[in-house]
């Protein structure tokens, strides 16, 4: 059935009818300007960090900052060694970074994205990001990764003797490297550390996250806000089940894309 | 097993073996800086073009640029009315637009992201960015949108008498307001058109675009890049199968994450 009725510029809601009226009432009470303000925490929510670098890969920190903007008065902050845009793998997208690396002293959650090889490896051998993970790691309530951030910690010294999850291409590489024993999952929790599998896991890990932080309710209902009901039009997401033609496309792909 | 060496700044490949060599060998043939250069696509593969506006959701852009920046030789380039941050629905988070509207002229691919409900109905109403979604719409050879950027596209007046999806809260207002039928599927192809439901949707969606352009073997690769073997920690994001009670939790999440 259609309609043919033209759209109205007074008509201001686009969401559903009685539930979204409840929802808008519930924006109304929440004060002007209020997300713009303090963003690393000194609101009644948690404050979550995302540590940017040169070349991180771009769905690392935006699935989960999705996920977990929803938690009941979160702030999100984007967080580098300088504040200003930092470039993803593929050099053609920046996210900002709101504020250095100095600015920010404590937070509830910090989450590290991985990146292409080049970002790893350079993380990896910057001394000053590796030491504010370490520092900003002693009063966390959650330390988390997302794909090779796994391995920014291990550098960091984070995942000594702990099981981990990584990107699965970098599996072996975790392992040989550093003390720590791969477990191929979507994430990985040990002690207040979860690491996440490649890119996409962020996301299950994120809603993991949030269950552990507001309960399952309010993950569900997060899950469902965000309308995550996945059907990839293909079966071929598992490194486990893919044969070694369909891996060597895949990072030839990468590579190709990443500068 | 656990492993005690400690790493070397000198080993520079944290993918693995073989596999990885001969994807790194590939980069190599990339000129360096290529992925900088006519961003909008005066490179040998296909232009992607995604429209930000303010209070857009963070993960409709992003989960599409990562699965699509993958495709051999694309850019993705950021647009919006004016180059710089734009913010999000939070506010907390901007991405930055590389080129404003007056700078682009043609692209093979636009998307057009989700916002919460201020988001959507400043760009349902700004005419500027309706009439250059129009322009652009031409000469694409894909005009898609995540959540309620199908409603936008609506208000351009690409969807008349067409199949779309949309946000599951915004299904209503779509068939209601506008001359479209609302289909609950993940994505909906309409001739060039392709709209995706909410947010994580736009994952889906781009796999399946990157099948049309590319090939399923191509596109089955990217989903392994990015490692999309969806696991979330519960079965919750489908809203035909939520409760009344989950949904206005869900929609009173969204609204009072958002400024």
């Amino acid at each position: 059935m259609t309609h043919t009725t033209p759209h109205s510029t007074t008509r201001r809601n686009v969401l559903r009818g009685t539930v979204a009226t409840a929802a808008l009432a519930a924006t109304a009470a929440v004060p002007a300007g209020a997300a713009h303000a303090a963003p690393t925490g000194s609101g009644t929510g948690p404050a979550i960090g995302i540590l940017l670098y040169d070349g991180f890969s771009l769905l690392d920190p935006t699935g989960p900052a999705e996920v977990l903007s929803r938690l009941p008065d979160a702030t999100v902050t984007m967080i580098a060694e300088r504040r200003g845009p930092v470039r993803t793998d593929t050099a053609d997208v920046a996210l900002v970074a709101e504020r250095s690396l100095d600015e920010v002293d404590r937070l509830d959650v910090l989450l590290v994205p991985g990146a292409g090889n080049r970002g790893t490896v350079a993380a990896m051998n910057n001394q000053a990001l590796l030491s504010w993970i370490r520092r900003i790691h002693r009063h966390t309530r959650w330390t988390t990764s997302v794909c090779t951030g796994s391995i920014v910690l291990a550098a960091a010294g984070l995942l000594d003797g702990r099981q981990a999850t990584t990107y699965w291409a970098s599996a072996e590489y975790l392992e040989s490297t550093f003390d720590v024993t791969y477990l191929p999952q979507r994430y990985v929790r040990s002690g207040k550390l979860i690491t996440a599998a490649g890119v996409s896991a962020g996301i299950d890990m994120a809603l993991y996250l949030a269950s552990l932080m507001a309960g399952d309710d309010t993950a569900k209902a997060i899950q469902l806000a965000v309308e995550y009901d996945p059907q990839p039009p293909f079966d071929s997401g598992n490194a486990t089940e893919a044969d070694a033609r369909l891996k060597e496309r895949a990072l030839q792909l990468l590579a190709a894309s990443q500068v």
